[in-house]
């Protein structure tokens, strides 16, 4: 099943995509779950008896939102593709490398991701996200797909010079509106081994990054069982796994994303992520 | 005036502390304004209104929670003191060193600060913390102050060796109920000149930390300015603007946090923000 967020005629909804069109969910039972993440938290079995909804809005007239529009926590992984720590000229690390974006940085498929005027440094990052369906603390990684809710595309815009003003990567990965998320979540029933999956990230239509999930140095449930040593994981939260190797600013000529372009991130079993690149306007 | 936010007889409330006492703004206004995010999101206009209200919950009956409960964001500044900067090898960057806090990982004045049962690096770090008012993006250092609904202290509780897996801070800074945030935040018409106050943080009663806050590296409106370049900050929003000298990893020897001990954070014109240590039940 795919859920996404959305936006339809000015009003905020989520619902099931389906047969080319959106069950309305939120129009259904918006007031006790007031958006996927409420939905998440119900628990399956809500979302099971909505399965037989038949769709009600055209796919092509909603604008879609961030999956999961305000997630409590965005974990994401760093260098977690040999790939891409070799082209970064680093080594791996023994820990997973984590930092944090806000919900505040995220936009929806078919969205525009802003690159700000203060910045021509403006990359992509391609990655597998999960979102969490089932709490928890203190998981083990024998049991921490149990967790998921399901898989979605994620863009981990980069400003690459702001990334590097200190040794904390925070402001380059948190500009407004560089954090694509989408178009929807498939959930993990679907997806039993998330390691067969293929991701491919394309600028213009050229292929820039290409890697297959079983090349992650930490694996999912590995990632799973270490951010919630420290972290609560609830319904909603999300952890974007990492990129492989052939980031833009590490290229030669570097290729990095300006206003008029057109960037993709297609993960199979799940869908393609598509943003078109604009400047911030002042 | 004092604003805290807090639980009283298993209700979660906020209010204005005045005459020993509690003005419970939760039980008058709260059908219409939540929390205390929610009350600085309505302005200034609204408390002014509510300034005459006389206290009704004694202080001692209720449980302290986080002065914001629930930031959207919480920015935090390090290595923002030369002292600190000094003691830990490091030289001073030409930009922030911005890392960012999950709400999750935060307690309130008198509760429990906890130590994981994973390390026994929990460490002390005091902090002036403001906290945003008025909403703004790309907000210069010269409006700045205008922006700031007021100030607070702020314990930063971090696992040094956690801290220290990766180049990103993150896990180390984000453990659930390692961040205290309290008692009160003191409203910015009573702090006009914030370089003034004076910070100390005492672990069971020796001082182990003493800063003026003129003493910052980059000073308040010059974060403001900094974060706001890339992130819209709105009511509720934090910054926590760094630690002095004197954290417990860098002396000889270390003087770590232990279940037992208590530890305070003192600010002039603010309060003494005040925890015990307790060690993480499995």
């Amino acid at each position: 099943m795919k859920l996404a967020s959305f936006s339809h005629g000015g009003r905020a909804s989520y619902g099931i995509v389906k047969d080319g069109g959106i069950v309305d969910l939120g129009k259904l039972i918006g007031a006790q779950y007031p958006d996927l993440k409420a939905l998440l938290t119900a628990g399956p079995a809500l979302l099971n008896q909505l399965r037989a909804q038949t769709s009600t809005i055209p796919i092509d007239e909603v604008t879609f939102l961030p999956v999961i529009p305000n997630p409590d926590k965005i974990f994401c992984a760093g260098l977690n593709y040999r790939s891409h720590v070799e082209e970064t000229g680093r080594t791996a690390s023994e820990k997973p490398v984590i930092f944090l974006r806000l919900a505040a940085s995220q936009v929806g498929h078919g969205q525009p991701m802003i690159c700000p005027a203060i910045s021509d440094q403006f990359d992509y990052e391609g990655e597998l996200a999960i979102v969490i369906g089932k709490p928890g603390r203190h998981i083990s990684r024998d049991n921490a797909l149990d967790h998921i809710a399901g898989y979605s595309c994620y863009n981990d815009g980069s400003l690459r010079d702001w990334q590097r003003h200190t040794s904390q990567w925070t402001p380059g990965k948190n500009f407004a509106a560089t954090g694509a998320f989408g178009p929807w979540l498939v959930t993990a029933d679907e997806i039993p081994d998330p390691t067969v999956l293929s991701l491919a990230t394309r600028l213009n239509g050229q292929t820039v990054q290409s890697a297959t999930v079983d090349l992650l140095i930490f694996s999912i449930p590995e990632l799973i069982e270490y951010v919630s040593v420290w972290s609560e994981l609830i319904p909603g939260d999300v952890i974007v796994t990492g990129t492989p190797g052939g980031v833009g600013f590490k290229r030669n000529p570097p290729l990095l994303m300006k206003a008029g372009d057109t960037v993709e991130v297609e993960i199979s079993n799940i869908g393609t992520l598509s943003n078109p690149i604009e400047l911030e306007r002042n």
